[in-house]
């Protein structure tokens, strides 16, 4: 087992190992601890400490050479590779990190501070994985899965950017118990036990995914007043916050800027900076009525409560409380107001007309959408309140 | 105390118990463990591990001549019976049991294992209690109305076929700490101790009603990503998901097959196969708009975001996002669309009319209800999309 | 020390105490139990068992006393202040309480109670605190901000008619895990120990307000299906039910009377008694479209599913399901239905109009809101219906 004692030897030892025939660095890689089904021996869950994404290609060198070390061949012809870790792995990583161990602490070398927890556990390491991926393919492990999941919610990838085809094949469908999935088949199978002893678990939720608070630490200044309303998967920007009433927000959706959400981000959506999603508002998925378009709603918009949103809606854009846009709905512009919307959007061609389709009008920046109370009818016009969220009072 | 032998033996002995004078049959029963009332000592919540519900009435009878042999004369005079359960019960209920001892394992004569685990409690048997109902009236007991509870969430009773007058009655409105109920007046008196000692319990409800995965294992493919979200006595079909944003399902509703909730289901009403409630949609219940008529939602419909629903819809009905169908809404039904709903509901006689009341329209398949943007108009057609929901992605 | 040894002389010295120059009787007061920042020791939460507000000011007298006798001098000069406590202080109240404490048990002398549970916590002080308000001004600490929303709460003070100004910035956003809050930074800084040992906790929420079931104990006949669902500070009538589907009360908001509640009270908004607030229904609050202007609900009003109710409505009055009422909506009301309103509501001046925008009607009684469904048009009329909680089946 080589050691390594000074930070020169260290590059050269990475180079040499990242240049050995066949060696491919991961897009994303990690080390986590997994919980195991009761009665399949399953992996139903990975939790990732750290997470790496497009970085810290080093110590995924270095974790490919001490699984080497201790016996594991990494397979590099797959799109991602998990294997089990031993007392060999630990031993001949940290004997890599040698140079840094002295200063492995707070911020500092968190992938040696994990190995070093490793260390700690090295009693029992049934429940500890090292995953590696190396294409953005369709998922084939738990463990991987996590690791994209944990790459979206941490926004060390972007929302829509990776490809999450077959997370739920992947995904086993489990009672969750405080952080803990149960397999239902467990529960089926202890039942009479559990209950007439009094120790039925309480259980929170049932689901392939477990929450975003289970696995994600957000900004000071972001807040989720109820954790079953985010889905692990989901990113929230900085300043978001999301209220307990009608809320959601899926995987693979979320904000990108400060956001006051009180409705409904279906899967596939983003929601821009300033923009407030109002108590009850929908906006809908590419799997509930976008056929397949996803939705963006960009900064500084307002959805009215209890509105729903099946278009785009460009920057400044208004959809008043109570009214759906869908992409077929038409929406009537007097000449007045396609003259204002024109101005703020002078790269737009509206072709000379005053009635429109919604989804024609995506990408106009500005369009505030109402319902005339007094005929029924759906009108836009040119938005003129400013959206201002009050970061002082929710 | 009688011993049988042999399974002819026990046939036997079951039809001498349930020929005796003023035997009757019960029509539900099982043993369960209940949480009695910290100051007052009444029962809270029963939980069953295996609840009887028109079925193994053999079993019914050991219980029964169990009790009479450790000295409880059951009453048959009544709807429902419920006694507490001594050593003497259990030593009785076993020494029938005999011949199934051996092969009373996994799914295989549940309530025998049921009988074991008891013995196995019998140090303090004070919170266990077998249950029987007679008849289907006015509920008595916590006992009676948890088996009825039961029989509807595990599917042995069909939604809305049951008598739960008296449940509100009967039921104390309680603190639930996971799966413990609180009575409210123990906190008050203990609030001062509690609160100084850093020991007050986490509340996460006050409610007469447990929520339905405090007692019910759902099918492998059946998701509910929030408990509070469900209902004890609610009904929910393999396949069925709970979305945690503005969905609820309340007792004595649910669903019958394949569905996507995302909005609420009130008590009595019913949604049928391939339908999907839409993220906030709202399907009144009877006490909520429908004058007592319960809506029951056919197969393959679509209930659209933030729709609310108070008129049965037939097949493939389709209400669109935002709007509101009500008994007395009026909808404009064009010719042309009257003669397409008519092909598709030959027996339906629409009078020659294109202006109904949407509860005029209450059976006929296939309708299609919109607000025209152009006019506010709430009209209807005759719905051409397919209604799908997709098996990978929520 | 002093010593008191009857009733009479403990009168005497508390207006001894009182008249000293410069004593000021608090407005609000209590003993606390303190939760301690994890990483910066701040104190981020504090639990009351008594909340004493405009009431027991001898009991204040001899805190007060009793902090000076332990060497802690009050300084009046503020609007509030809070100390640490000591064993001198516990000895010097009980020295004065000394002739109740026969007497102090169950409903009786709750504030001595508290000192004697104080007491039997001797060993470590460091986590209680007393606290009082001097007066109603912007908030500067977090003792004082919990004693303004446990006077909310336990409706010891109205709603709206405390200042709340500074408690976004008193109260620290922390991690929620059952009763206990947890620094974001601390999690950070142990993420790895926690999440490679397995005890990494499961957090309910974010936010930096707990849960009103977190310190509150509701009336017997209220429900609150999910605690989430109101926010610390709500104020919550008896007969309260709160259902879990879409709704949310936020602080300084909450009914005043029986009451369904099955949307959402934004802050600052109040619902009176026998007023239904239907499923998904939206109370627009102070921050969200009612230009400042908080929203009351008047008795025996019905907001129907999905609406969204922008203005106040004053007795009787009804929002269809599915509509949206804002200040500015053009409301059309026949002149035959403006008689009727004006029998109802003699002393309102309609100004012969038949067009009203829906805040011009905000006193009017009995108006009932509803969209044309052949027209589109937002219509209004004399509400007839009779609106009723059912107070069996929820």
């Amino acid at each position: 087992m080589k050691t390594i004692f000074s930070v020169d030897q260290f590059k050269e030892f990475v180079s040499s190992v990242q240049s050995e025939n066949g060696y491919r660095n991961p897009i994303g890689f990690g080390i986590c601890r997994v919980d195991l089904g009761q009665s399949s021996g399953n992996v139903l869950q990975a939790n990732y400490p750290i997470v790496n994404w497009g970085e810290n290609l080093g110590s995924a060198a270095i974790f490919i050479s001490a699984l080497k070390e201790s016996g594991v061949e990494v397979d590099f012809s797959g799109t991602e590779f998990v294997s089990e870790v031993s007392i060999d792995f630990i031993n001949s990583a940290l004997a890599k990190f040698l140079p840094f161990i002295p200063e492995t602490v707070g911020d500092k070398h968190r992938n040696i501070q994990v190995i070093e927890e490793l260390r700690k556990n090295s009693d029992d390491l049934s429940s500890f994985r090292v995953a590696f991926i190396f294409e953005d393919e369709a998922l084939k492990s738990v463990e991987a899965t996590y690791l994209k999941l944990y790459a979206l919610s941490q926004k060390k990838a972007p929302l829509r950017s990776l490809n999450l085809n077959g997370a739920f094949g992947v995904l086993q469908n489990v009672a969750w118990v405080g952080n803990k999935p149960y397999e239902l088949q467990y529960l089926r199978d202890n039942e009479i036990k559990l209950k007439m002893s009094g120790n039925y678990p309480n259980i929170d939720s049932v689901d392939k995914f477990p929450r975003f608070l289970q696995h994600i630490i957000p900004e000071d200044n972001t807040r989720v007043l109820e954790a079953s309303k985010v889905r692990m998967g989901a990113s929230l920007a900085a300043g978001t916050t999301v209220m307990p009433g009608a809320s959601y927000i899926n995987f693979n959706a979320g904000t990108t800027g400060v956001s006051m959400v009180e409705g409904r981000i279906s899967s596939s959506a983003i929601v821009g900076d300033g923009s407030d999603v109002g108590g009850g508002a929908s906006i809908l998925g590419v799997l509930s009525g976008t056929n397949g378009n996803p939705i963006t709603i960009g900064e500084n918009c307002l959805l009215g409560a209890n509105s729903v949103c099946g278009v785009p809606l460009a920057d400044g854009g208004i959809i008043d409380a109570g009214i759906a846009v869908l992409e077929g709905t038409k929406v009537t512009v007097s000449a007045d107001e396609v003259a204002k919307l024109q101005s703020a959007n002078p790269d737009f061609d509206f072709g000379g007309k005053t009635e429109f389709k919604a989804s024609e009008l995506a990408t106009v920046k500005g369009v505030h959408y109402r319902q005339n109370s007094k005929t029924g009818q759906i009108i836009a016009f040119r938005s003129v309140r400013e959206i201002k969220l009050n970061e002082d009072l929710h």
